[in-house]
């Protein structure tokens, strides 16, 4: 039982792998297709979040199946229902990506960000790109300093968020409504995309150090 | 043993109701806030912020422990996973309504929206206290009939956040970009508050008329 245990948790650990991969990309294609107004790549974006989700509700089923043959107890217990806060988050992070890209569908042929902020959205993009390789390398490897590092990555993106408002409150702002309006809302998808990102950190490292692995060994 | 789940359960429902009936006093705060550029209700909602967190990671550990000891399969292991995602969305409920008084703090004692759009926010708010209203009855009685009233009240919701796009992207628009910047965000903070409610709803209608109820009579 106990190994069968185990090697469910296993699967629950490359799927979650698999659909941070799949969000990491996501969020690559949509920052890219945001500050360079490709419209082909922001289409595959949208496209592709329909897998992110599908596997997020096969993910889920598995872990509730987990919780019902396997009852688990004590950390195992919350390794599985973390899981489920892990997918759930990991599903909203491909929704924020998707909404990312349907600015710059939208407003193509046009960049949705006027000049003076493609540094500052260049920058949240790369940001966010870095966060989500780090957080499928933390998924893969438990490897807690990770989280550390995602959440410094936050804080820069959160800074960069909060220079956003500055620049579309600043006397000097000439943008048209819908600059604002649009920078408005992508600067804050970008924020709640690393938010989320660090919620999950912040669970990996709750569970401590090589959460899956260590259950491996049939520690508690 | 089934008797103790079925307590459990019940205690797990009232926590429920509990955190509902809060954010639903938040929400009815904080859009009054809003609207009136009321400071200290703005204050208070913010404030209250903390028991709804509190609450939510109680109900969060009920939730768990019920998991460990009683280990519940089939419908009843959904109804406690359900309790997690369900306690998930309430506590993101209260961080929404927050937001929306934090903006009310922030421009105070100015409004926080110029007089053409006070009408559609007041809608709006309107709509999240019925809404909140709704979710609590629907938590209590389980009555799914309610789900669909709040899916309905939602639409409003999605409508009226459209029509301040329409607003503020249109050429008799004359806000300054604070105005249009925060028009923005209110009107995202409502409707992302409205969609949580949804989402809650739809669990409970997939878990069948009176989840917590019919468990107790022990229908699986």
């Amino acid at each position: 039982m106990r190994e069968v245990f185990q090697q469910e948790l296993a699967e629950v650990q490359d799927r979650l792998v698999e659909i941070s991969r799949l969000v990491g990309i996501s969020i690559a294609k949509s920052t890219r297709a945001f500050n360079e107004s490709d419209v082909n790549l922001a289409e595959e974006a949208i496209s592709e979040d329909d897998k992110i989700d599908e596997l997020t509700i096969e993910l889920d089923e598995l872990a509730i199946t987990i919780l019902a043959r396997q009852q688990p107890v004590a950390r195992d217990l919350r390794i599985v229902v973390s899981a489920l806060r892990i997918s759930s988050s990991l599903e909203r992070m491909g929704d924020l990506s998707t909404h990312i890209a349907q600015l710059a569908r939208y407003r193509f042929p046009d960049k949705v960000v006027p000049k003076s902020l493609r540094g500052t959205f260049g920058e949240m993009g790369a940001l966010l790109v870095t966060i989500s390789t780090m957080l499928t390398e933390l998924l893969t490897t438990q490897d807690v300093k990770l989280a550390e590092v995602i959440r410094n990555e936050d804080d820069k993106v959160d800074a960069l968020h909060l220079s956003v408002f500055d620049a579309v409150l600043a006397e000097t702002w000439n943008g048209a409504a819908a600059d604002t309006v649009d920078s408005t809302l992508a600067s804050r998808y970008h924020e709640r995309f690393a938010d989320h990102a660090v919620s999950i950190a912040k669970k990996i490292q709750y569970l401590g150090t090589g959460a899956w692995q260590q259950s491996t060994t049939g520690v508690q």
